[in-house]
């Protein structure tokens, strides 16, 4: 079941309809219910309905959590020439336990001897080493930061995960550390959904709840083991071999996954409880990798800027790093940086969770079939969905696209309203709808329409974004004419039609060229810090760098987010 | 109930008396019933009888684990100019938030605006430190080597805990870690005795049951917790602000409290796993006390020297360091070390469990009843016990006084063996017995005696001691009359008959004033080292700098034993 509101009963993404039975009235359910699925006709909140008895239920597709279509390419990540783990063979010296050395000063000696300075023996691995010691002629140690945190036995592979942890979606990817091979990918939606679709409503559920960061902590933790365990299941490895992980995520899902407190994160001026890199046991943390593994976090940047924007600025950073460059992370928070002449601008946008199908009438996550093309001309609606099966609702990139072509059309005028006779549209208001797929073309059985305030949503999702880019642009004293390139990541970014988001005006109008749809940078990011103590380094310093504009702080933002608002 | 041998059936310490009901055939007791307590006479041994019926049970005093006499007293320890942990009292510079700088970020830099610069903040402190910012004005950091590792409101204690494990007696000892003051002391008996009396049992008892090491581990473990919890409890406070621990033991109580392989422990050449200081996140460890606390173990010296002769080699390392000193921690284990002219030399003598009432025949520990001291003159016998209650059996210093007092009453000879005629004797061969205290004055309603495998079982732990000392002193090239100071620490140390001592050979000829019995240095050292870096450091170099000597591999020692069989 969909859950935008957590379960307050308040967003009505989980509307069922009861066809028999139990039909008790709906007091509990505060609102949120669209024109046509009134309590009355037997619609309800699935989060809030109680049944007393035996019912027949219908759930309508748009209702359902199907698997949504998730990013994982990810560029392959290279090993460099400063990895963070290092494994190291050693045939300990036993010729000098004559006097009884004890296995640690033993090897300490023996490594020593071999030019290896160590500095400590972390305490999971004395639990191993004098056993394996025993088996083995010689020992594989690995040695991070001059610590010892593993003893694998002979030729066996030093492997490490790195986690994107987004809002909505988990992307997992298990590699060999020593040449850097992406071993297994893994996707996966993020289970905190459950407790609000976005971080705003987590938080909230936080505040509400006493139990509720312990919960929101361990269903994601869970669901990141599970990950790990299959990943290395699929490859016949086990997860206790891995000796390193990265996580990348925003503040928020970082917070919420440490158990670090998010209530200050809610309120102005949206202060971090920690921004600094976080570098923990593994055990430690509860993460089921190695027991002397360990568990790296880059920086996060601001409150809405976390560590996920680091990664994909460091994986973007040589892309960035000549001329006037623009990159965006589109996603229900939109983290916008502008590159030029050394300084780093960046702010987060509320574009809220349109683009993820929430607050869209028909709206629903990029799943099989959403809508994620629409074509208007000549009075006729053409439309593509994902796995070209019958259209049940729009994702992001549909809805955008619709917005786009009704504009283009003249259906809708440039404030978003619709053109009286120009196109047949039901209902009034701000439920005025243009139907874009009839009930008969549809998989559902009901008309699927785009309304008057599902286009507001989308005006409002992109002013968001536009005006962050205007101000950067401002800062800089910039022209958008001047951007050499504008790099887009997230999953949502590379679905996006650019033609119709320049339309729409979420985006400058630029050529072509100069637009990059990358994919999932932040995943990249993950796996360059995964191997690379340098990238760890590189990041620390992009996130320090980074100047942060506070948007709603800015003179002015109210009316250029106005002046965005057209279309 | 008492168990020597871990409850395999062989040491005869669990001796009950089936006084009515079932009686079935002894066929799984292997042994050491003594003459008069044969399983013919109803005498069964506790670890292997199972009852197939109602009984009526006779437990005889000395087959009860009575709460044991330990020495507790510990020097004062004192706080020094290098402390481990340093409280640091800071007033966050809000004004620089304004920014919306991490909680994190600024608080490093209004620690560094007040000249304090720090490494990183430990995951724990992490997620109190936004909570605690938000109720105080001010925070009162821990600060360890550069690390901060808790947060503690204005006004908390800063404490910290000393733990000195051995294999009979636990002895705990809560501090304020800036006054020095030892706010409570605890004592207990280590539950792993249960599984094995001596070291030896129980390394045999691990190799016996596949879950013998984990469980070994978590009894201890959980004492040592509820010792913490009892002392915290006694003063009102919360063992979660206890910021630092120390351990002490021996190398195998050490291998087992820490989950290290002990079977090579076992084997010659008696190889420890772990060496090396430990220093270890308690939470990880397992000890229940600040989640940012950190536990610390000192050197292991040898499979038989561990770091609890480390702490009491620290504790003494002034009276040790002028002179030519013999320093002794008297246990089941002796720990011998001989200080001359900058070179330290120590071995470890198997004195055997006899000076903890074990293997003797009215062997007990140090508890109510148990004879501590002995005279006998003019044929007469006169005894002292404990808490002054009626005899029950013999301790340590009692059976060391009975022998060196027969032998000075002529009963026995030099070898140990009765003098014909002498005086009156019942049983023969090693059964052969002096009654010291007749039925009629016994707690037991038994004759309390001392028997010729009593007076051998003292004869081999006194000459297993002295030849340590020969061995030493031959190695240094010296004899025992350049001795300036004899230092006896350990809680048997401490309540032994010095003059019985040297009478029978144990401890050299020396005057009464050059020796030093000084209670619990083991427990000192780790107080010294709880609040202390240099005496952490002192004490690696004193662990370093010790040259071991394994005894069994000196020429001669097989001689140099059998001649100090003699009293």
């Amino acid at each position: 079941m969909q859950a935008v509101c957590g379960g307050s009963g308040t967003c009505g993404r989980c509307l069922i309809r009861i066809v028999s039975g139990d039909s008790s009235p709906a007091v509990h359910e505060k609102g949120a219910f669209p024109p046509m699925k009134k309590p009355g006709a037997g619609w309800r909140l699935a989060c809030r309905f109680i049944p007393e008895g035996d019912i027949t239920v219908f759930v309508p597709p748009e209702s359902l959590t199907a698997t949504q279509r998730l990013q994982l390419e990810g560029k392959a990540a290279e090993t460099g020439a400063d990895p963070v783990v290092v494994p190291v063979e050693i045939r300990p010296d036993y010729n000098r336990s004559g006097a009884g050395l004890p296995d640690d000063v033993l090897l300490r000696e023996s490594l020593a001897s071999a030019g290896i300075v160590v500095k400590k023996f972390q305490y999971p691995v004395l639990k191993e080493l004098s056993g394996t010691l025993r088996q083995e002629e010689k020992v594989r140690l690995v040695v991070r930061q001059g610590d010892v945190t593993g003893v694998l036995h002979p030729g066996e592979a030093l492997l490490g995960v790195a986690i994107d942890a987004g809002t909505t979606k988990l992307a997992g990817y298990l590699l060999d550390m020593e040449t850097g091979e992406i071993l297994a990918r893994k996707a996966a939606m993020n289970p905190q959904i459950a407790y609000g679709e976005d971080v705003v409503n987590r938080i909230a559920h936080c505040a509400q709840h006493k139990d509720g960061r312990s919960r929101l902590r361990s269903v994601l933790l869970e669901k990141v083991n599970t990950m790990v365990q299959e990943m290395c299941g699929e490859r016949g490895l086990s997860s206790g071999k891995i000796m390193e992980a990265v996580i990348v995520g925003n503040t928020v899902v970082h917070h919420l996954l440490c158990g670090f407190p998010v209530k200050q994160l809610g309120l102005s001026p949206y202060i971090p409880s920690v921004g600094e890199a976080l570098d923990v046991a593994a055990a430690e943390f509860g993460l089921d990798i190695s027991t002397g593994g360990r568990l790296y976090f880059p920086e996060n940047i601001a409150g809405y800027i976390g560590g996920d924007h680091t990664a994909m600025l460091l994986a973007t950073e040589q892309e960035r790093s000549n001329g006037v460059v623009l990159a965006l992370d589109i996603g229900t928070n939109t983290e916008v940086t502008l590159s030029a002449g050394g300084r780093t601008l960046s702010c987060a946008c509320a574009s809220g969770p349109a683009f993820e199908g929430a607050h869209i009438h028909y709206g629903m996550r990029a799943s099989e079939g959403a809508i994620e093309g629409v074509m208007i001309g000549n009075g006729k609606v053409l439309i593509s969905t994902i796995e070209d099966k019958p259209a049940v609702g729009l994702c992001g990139s549909g809805i955008l696209d619709a917005v786009a072509e009704l504009r283009k059309a003249d259906i809708i005028d440039t404030r978003g309203c619709f053109v009286n006779s120009a196109a047949e549209t039901v209902g009034e208001g701000m439920e005025k709808s243009f139907v874009l797929v009839p009930r008969n073309g549809s998989g559902s059985g009901r008309d699927i329409t785009v309304c008057r305030r599902d286009i507001n949503e989308i005006q409002l999702a992109k002013a968001a974004i536009r005006s962050g880019i205007d101000i950067l642009l401002r800062k800089m004293d910039m022209k958008a004419e001047v951007l050499d390139r504008v790099i887009i990541a997230g999953a949502f970014g590379s679905y996006l039609n650019i033609k119709s988001a320049i339309r729409i005006g979420m985006l400058p109008r630029l050529t072509a060229e100069k637009f990059h749809q990358i994919g999932n940078a932040a995943g990249t990011g993950a796996m360059q810090m995964l191997l690379s103590s340098g990238k760890r380094e590189a990041a620390g310093k992009i996130a320090k760098n980074i100047e942060f504009i506070e948007l709603n702080s800015e003179p002015g933002f109210r009316d250029i987010f106005m002046q965005n608002m057209y279309i």
